[in-house]
């Protein structure tokens, strides 16, 4: 279970909120972004990031010249949500429409990887959970690349995952009413890839991409 | 165009900024949900919301008791993020790897809506965007209902979008490299509606919901 400070506790519907830290990670593993909100100058900011779970830390890279990241080096806290939309909850009144999603929240302090073999391992970690069978095809960081990446980890210690799931929840007096209720699942699916121009077309889709994402 | 204010400014990979209203609208207006940032007791904190845009106001409602919309109410900044998914873009580099991606940042103060006929509007707004036609079939808003929901509309003044499309930008001294490079598309789909458990089998999914969410 991952620590509960109030500011993480799910406060409305708290049925839907879990501390567990199976489920926490499913959600962060399955996410392709996160959005990172910070505070500069007193004042709320929010952006858009890829994230990877490397452990018990979720991880953040980019330019060592980014504001949020020079921010967060410098001890701010983060605060980090990533949402999956599973569905939109369709009830018999508008009151009670939804949507299914799992998201999570995690507060945090941000700290650098600095040691290289585990900053590396980060690096892997980014390319491998989208992309699995990547990083040992597609040419690894060079050098100026590697020392040009600023990998900072949160510690996911202070999170809480929400999680809306099944069909709608209708007010008892609501239930004859003459409209149709229910569930439109989303799904987020790989379309056809699409070759670089000048590509060379002797250089096929490869399997390790065709296995996970078949276009 | 929108006031760029240096906490909305795009500075990584400024080329990928725009502050054109016209393009901001429109990935508010695809995105389905949003994630608010705001600070709690000097502390940042982000959640993930349903979101509107109603005329020139991004629109989030909840319950009066949400902490975050009371916070909010009550002056505080909110910072709000959107992000559209549209591809993984897969470099012959690892370190040029990318996603494919189109997102918005605003920040602002957020105002109650109280004019009972702006507030019933943008109830409207919040069903007809996702859902057109389903205002007119669901059971609307009783006065319990309506009274116990909280409408706040924050102007969409500062405000940027960023966006990344098209193929990998690759090194110049990498294009060699035997390596596929590409875009591989993201697409969300609606999967098949699901009836609600105890749905009358007569009641046939309706026809508006066919056209946009066929399943």
């Amino acid at each position: 279970m991952t620590a509960a400070d109030d500011r993480v506790e799910v406060q409305r519907h708290a049925d839907r909120g879990t501390y567990d830290r199976g489920i926490i990670y499913d959600i962060l593993d399955e996410a392709l972004y996160c959005t990172v909100g910070f505070v500069h100058e007193g004042r709320p900011m929010v952006i858009p990031m890829i994230h990877v779970r490397v452990g018990e830390r979720i991880v953040l890279h980019g330019s060592p010249a980014s504001r949020m990241l020079r921010t967060l080096k410098e001890g701010a806290e983060a605060a980090v949500a990533v949402t999956l939309l599973d569905g939109l909850v369709l009830a018999r009144s508008v009151f009670n429409h939804s949507m299914n999603y799992r998201s999570v929240v995690i507060v945090g302090k941000a700290a650098p990887i600095d040691d290289p073999a585990e900053k590396l391992e980060a690096m892997r970690v980014f390319t491998e959970k989208i992309l699995p069978g990547r990083w040992d095809d597609a040419r690894q960081p060079s050098n100026r690349e590697f020392n040009g990446t600023l990998m900072l980890g949160i510690p996911i210690e202070a999170a809480s995952a929400k999680i809306r799931s099944g069909p709608p929840s209708d007010d008892e007096e609501d239930l004859d009413l003459e409209v149709w209720a229910g569930v439109i699942p989303f799904l987020t699916e790989p379309g056809a890839p699409i070759p670089a121009p000048g590509l060379d077309p002797a250089i096929e889709y490869p399997d390790y991409l065709q296995e996970r994402y078949p276009g």
